[in-house]
């Protein structure tokens, strides 16, 4: 019997704000796998460093960090077959995430290579975008407000009219692309409803208005804008 | 000295997608705090039943669903009053919020009360919008898509809009809103590409392609609408 394949979402950095399930499954777990940095550096392995048992085997998956398609998708193949020999073999997987597996997650990848063949388990977990807007202690949305989420790669021009038809607005990995970011938000006059924040919930965050903002940005850094106050919060 | 104010997301309704910080918080609280309907049910309390103390306080503040605004604000500042009496008296006070608290929750109206005179600290949660992506094996949104999130409630024609301009759509709270949602989804010929999601990590989560939808919908009910699938994705 083939094993399960789980893909856990870990929350945004700070251990604690793992789930209980998350907790579970990993503490049980038999085989962990999670992405890596070519340098083998992994933000969702240190997250969950203190609770992967230490007879567990560990599969790295070395994501290349280029624009271009092929090396990714050829570390993603060989990632999803290396997972594929622990499930034939009867073992469960559990497949590590920052955040979110589903929500800009590098877990779709995997899972759009073994789901249709192999049992496979969502666990969502906290986003940067709600832990951003908690240590911001800025309310993301309310009632009836839409809430567009932008990554911050998009085309300016795309960005800026993107942001011009929102209410809410959520600029993600905002990290080198800071500056045209800024750019957008002042020729929309929208730089006085802009906080920064980077490194949410880390030892290392900080939390600043976008005008005070540092000159350069970690790529885990998030932009929030909001047009107008919610009505009814007084 | 003043007690401290938290508001903790509890995650989309399994107790088991709480996170650990959560768990503590409320597992060595001494008032806990929850909206509820006018029939003292609570979602919320339901969520933390098993991890609040025996012997802890417990607030409820009862919500009127009413469309008008005046019965809700004094409900809020009622509830604000009674948690504000606790923290005069120098005791922690946790507010348990479903989901996340600043994510379309009611904890934001607690917080613009409060959190200017106590310290406040806001607990992020596991939102519903990505537990129903994990539950129906649908990734929500991946590198450079912008991803709309829109209430149920919203205006036809504005609704309409908003989704023909989107990429990826999560519309939350369809509840009633579901004939006026399929009739816009048809319009713009999305209902192949929708998926209905029904109290998603609960017992009696329901899963279907939109067509195949219920007539009536909860009010924990959501719908993913994807335009195009990432083609990075194989």
């Amino acid at each position: 019997m083939n094993g399960k394949l789980y893909g856990i979402g870990l929350g945004p950095g700070d251990p604690e704000l793992m789930t209980l399930k998350a907790y579970r499954l990993i503490s049980g777990a038999e085989v962990v796998a999670y992405p890596a940095l070519k340098d083998g550096e992994s933000f969702a392995r240190s997250i969950a460093a203190d609770v992967i048992p230490v007879e567990a085997l560990e599969v790295t998956i070395h994501i290349p960090m280029t624009v271009e398609r092929g090396p990714a998708q050829a570390a993603y193949d060989k990632g999803a077959q290396d997972i594929a020999d622990y499930l034939e073999a009867g073992r469960d997987v559990v497949v590590l995430c920052e955040g979110d597996p589903f929500f800009y997650g590098s877990f779709m990848y995997l899972f759009a290579r073994l789901a249709d063949r192999f049992e496979t388990e969502v666990v969502p977990g906290v986003t940067s975008v709600t832990t951003c807007a908690a240590v911001a202690g800025r309310p993301l949305s309310a009632r009836n407000e839409v809430l567009t989420i932008i990554p911050g790669p998009l085309d300016e021009a795309v960005m800026q009219d993107r942001i011009a038809a929102a209410e809410a607005v959520v600029i993600m990995k905002v990290g080198r692309h800071l500056t045209k970011i800024r750019k957008v938000l002042d020729a929309l006059n929208l730089t006085e409803n802009a906080t920064y924040v980077e490194r949410a919930s880390l030892p290392s965050q900080a939390v600043r208005p976008l005008a005070d903002a540092p000159a350069s940005a970690p790529y885990f850094s998030m932009i929030l804008v909001t047009k107008g106050q919610d009505p009814w919060l007084n």
